[in-house]
């Protein structure tokens, strides 16, 4: 029983989980080269903003040491090359914002210093930074979760996305880790079954006390003081308080505030975005067909939005690694994350 | 265009619609001996306890048809045969209280006049019953429905699982036979998709404007407004006006509650249960976890309840055969079906 990484790195080399083929078959794949960590994020082997940006930077740590300790000694080259690599990695997911993000911080450490123990150690960062920041979600998000309880989340917000303990997932895997017994349910999350194949899985494998249902049947079980609070993650936290994330995460924050359960949220404080003022006015992207309609085939018109916006007054607090935030909301994410922010 | 049917009589033909194999292909297994029907049941190619019924009905008549005339001039013999085809037919879904009740009453028709005149009057009346019970219920409801709503339903209580129109659809296809202009949303009904690969099909079918989503996509809808009404079917309906149908159902009465949309059930008037008090007090079948896990090899343990319990105060009124039961829904249903039941 352990928790499963995205993203491993010992001794110089880099294995990537293949999360294309959870739960069947448990695989790293060893990325030796540029191309190898270009495919794997290109082809969601690793998915995950946090994930994609830790493969990103081990990538190209991986590529300019297969370069040669000879190019140290040619700065220029060195950094030509570099910028060729992260050029091409960047091009791999174009619009993740993470992606663009390490790599780019790789390059800027090169530059002022054109070595591999440098972008090395940069790389290493990126990771622990972000093992940090969800060690401190964990930390802060912990007390919320009684032994005993039934706790509900939804798509994967976990160590698969994230680092070791996942956003959502943390305060679960610190009480896990100190021996608490509670439940955790797992929504399947339709149509891409996030929750069924990775959450419930990666949960399983640390051991945890795990149960699979169908987004339809968290209503009953409420009814049925089954769940005692639900955590999820979230793409966006927009000034006033709304939260971004999953589609199906709305629905379930109605059914708390129906049942009087506490629906809570967790995330970086990255995700606060204090530019936006309310969550209609993200624009919400429509996915293909074909994701619902699977091999099933009638040929209907399909609604498939990949988020929705859980209004602020349905949200009981944001759990962040700079502390909780309880509403009012929109007064305690500012005090809590720009306020406080140097 | 044309509404699809799960049984077709005409001429003394049986055509039963596959509906394992839809929405891919459409295929009418055609009926001629008692070991067909068995099969058509058994492997659920029809399915909804009235089809079950009407099915039963028929497999019966085509049965005795195929024993010949001559077997009228001895009752005694046609009373055996009829018996022993009976109760094999019965065995096919042991639980179906409709398949019973259908083989029973072609069974005593023909201890009254034992000939094959008889038993395919009686098979004509079970389905006629089921047909004119559907367009009641239609007639009833229609009006809740105004052009240019947008109606969301779950899973199938259309005419693949009754007769021509169906329960929750019957509104719908009248209205549409009408021209008024509407659009259904569907949700797709996990695990077993009864939505999806059914209720879309059929309505697609009959030429109405069908939206697929998945179920966690509904508050996403409602929040949004393009939701004016729910219409969901019912397994059954307790004295007290709590409402047993599909997992899923009390999700989207929770969310209805919420926005402030009306939310209406449609069922035969034989679904209310006056004996069963209260809806918590009917047991709830809990289903194989290979239904939720399909082909994800997840060896984790599955929650997979058939049905939830949708409490009477989220009901906004109850469509039936008799009329509109409106709150307080414990008198309506006893003024409208127990007081009127002479």
């Amino acid at each position: 029983m352990s928790t499963p990484s995205a993203v491993r790195w010992h001794d110089g080399k880099l294995l990537i989980l293949d999360q294309r083929q959870l739960p069947g078959v448990v695989e790293y794949l060893e990325i030796d080269d540029v191309q190898g960590g270009w495919d794997a994020i290109n082809t969601l082997a690793v998915r995950g903003a946090p994930a994609i940006g830790i493969a990103a930077g081990y990538t190209l740590v991986v590529a300019m040491a297969a370069e040669g300790r000879d190019l140290e000694a040619k700065p220029g080259q060195f950094l030509a090359q570099l910028e060729q690599y992260a050029t091409h990695l960047e091009s791999a997911r174009p619009t993740a914002v993470n992606l663009s993000w390490a790599v780019r911080r790789i390059c800027e450490r090169a530059k002022r210093s054109a070595n591999l123990d440098a972008i090395r150690e940069e790389a290493e960062h990126i990771h622990e930074e972000d093992r940090a920041i969800c060690r401190a979600i964990g930390v802060n998000g912990r007390e919320l979760i009684k032994p005993g309880n039934g706790v509900l989340t939804h798509c994967n917000a976990g160590a698969l996305a994230v680092s070791e303990l996942g956003t959502a997932t943390a305060p679960l895997y610190l009480n896990h880790q100190q021996g608490m017994p509670f439940r955790v349910y797992v929504d399947e999350t339709r149509p891409l079954l996030q929750g069924a194949r990775l959450t419930a899985w990666e949960l399983s494998e640390a051991g945890m006390d795990v149960t699979l249902i169908c987004d339809n049947m968290a209503a009953s079980l409420m009814a049925e003081s089954k769940i005692d609070l639900v955590i999820v993650g979230t793409d966006r936290v927009t000034r006033n308080g709304d939260v971004i994330n999953k589609i199906g995460t709305l629905n379930l924050a109605i059914l708390c505030a129906h049942y009087g359960i506490p629906f809570y949220v967790a995330c970086p404080s990255s995700t606060y975005d204090p530019e936006t003022k309310f969550g209609h006015e993200v624009t919400i992207e429509q996915r293909d067909p074909s994701e619902v309609l699977g091999e099933s085939a009638a040929r209907v018109p399909v609604h498939n939005p990949a988020f929705d916006v859980t209004p602020v007054n349905l949200v009981s607090a944001i759990i962040t690694d700079r502390g909780i935030a309880r509403p009012p909301l929109a007064v305690a994410l500012e005090r809590l994350l720009i306020e406080n922010n140097d």
